[in-house]
């Protein structure tokens, strides 16, 4: 039994995906996320910018003695991860190689997409994941920079024109290059799904990269590999850089659900 | 003759229009921009966060012994202008008084319009400038959150499926009230012209704020309000808070020209 919260964080509030899935399956596990809602979005910063937030995002967290951290951010995981893994000792989790992992075991054509953000393209990270269990399969990545602030703007529906049309613009070698499987490599993209399944077709799969995270740690759980909270209901504490306002009605969104727990505005440096 | 520079500091590059312009009209002057590319946008974030950013952006130019500067940004004149404008003494341009003025000789019907960021449209501060004027007119204002990633992706073309059905929603209150005046109230809105220009129709006159703003800098220099530089080529120096790659692509796009001049990378506290 280990009592101390999962630690979440994220550029802004794209990880709530993750949370979601989270508390889904971790009823009784305490979260604490931070959402750097003051920078957001991460996904077209340079590399060197992206690895300095993420440090400061992670110290954060770091200070409230957290059992393990979730980096519920593909950019981040994609340009920073080694960074911040490597200046703690708890078990951190990031939203790449479990994604990756389930895109192998999906296919059946051998051919997988990846879409996520221009800094999450660039790095080539989901690639070398692939790589790295199947040489074999071929991979086709593409970058799709206006899809978080389409999240974030609330067109998302699977009729929205200008949200197809962007879609279809981003997905089209996709779908010329016959996926049958398409990794959506950024926690914001499942606001997005109804409007990506209807570009790509009822044939490929959509791969959710936070929900196989959240996988990833509840099995880490059930095996014992880390401890287990208490058995009580679990609580969660939202962080945001940006003020507060608008916050609840924003992360609604995401979580799918009303927002419950404290949520509180803090600077980080 | 006073040979110091004038600076000019955005949010992140749509404060480019504005020294498109400020080149256009005083090609003599030295000009030193700052675009806060590591934490761009302001538009979306609370007003408390933008003025921290914004006395931060400030503080950097006044390090230069600058004789004016320009705030090239709409959602910081907005939000922050008052607290920027009493810490210094040189005289400081804001980009909201003159394109209201503009409206205001130029709206026939008395109805005029204002489009800009969430924090612009939210703080109603070209509504209280057009009614100092001239209390009669009508104003209309509506937020336009997704114009800045749209302009930042190069969806500006005049027949962009994807950015005239997002322009329509925005514009159809503005449309229906029969402006025939609209205020682009935002310095990336020029890069859109064609898109808002098309969906308003040829009968209505599109106001830039920046190109406005820099007409009155251009007037002080003329009536010797504002000392003027030396008569050589003016020099330009750009200074940015992400990397400095992929600058010259983008910054091309806004000043309509090729960068010439030092970019340098630099860290704001």
């Amino acid at each position: 039994m280990d009592s101390r919260a999962i630690g979440v964080f994220d550029s802004g509030l794209g990880g709530l995906t993750t949370v979601k899935k989270l508390i889904e399956y971790l009823p009784g596990e305490d979260i604490i996320y931070l959402g750097d809602t003051g920078r957001v979005p991460y996904g077209s910063r340079s590399k060197e910018t992206i690895v300095k937030y993420a440090q400061q995002d992670a110290a954060f967290l770091a200070a409230f003695d957290i059992k393990a951290m979730v980096i519920a951010c593909n950019t981040v995981c994609s340009a920073a991860y080694e960074t911040v893994a490597a200046a703690y000792a708890m078990p951190i989790y990031e939203v790449v190689s479990a994604p990756a992992k389930t895109a192998v075991e999906t296919t059946r054509s051998g051919r997988v997409g990846i879409i996520g953000t221009v800094a999450t393209i660039r790095s080539g990270t989901y690639e070398s994941e692939i790589k790295k269990i199947a040489p074999e399969l071929k991979t086709y990545s593409v970058p799709c920079p206006l899809f978080v602030p389409l999240a974030e703007n609330g067109r998302t529906d699977g009729s929205d024109i200008a949200a197809l049309t962007i879609a279809e613009d981003y997905l089209k070698t996709l779908k010329d290059a016959q996926v049958d499987t398409l990794i959506m490599g950024c926690t914001h993209y499942p606001l997005l799904r109804d409007v990506i399944a209807k570009v790509m077709g009822p044939t490929v799969t959509l791969i959710d990269s936070g929900a196989e995270t959240a996988k990833s740690v509840a099995k880490d759980i059930r095996t014992n590999k880390l401890p287990q909270n208490d058995g009580n209901a679990g609580s969660i504490r939202y962080f945001v850089t940006d003020s507060i306002e608008g916050f609840s009605a924003l992360a609604s969104e995401f979580l799918e659900s009303k927002v419950s727990g404290q949520v509180k505005q803090v600077a980080l440096e």
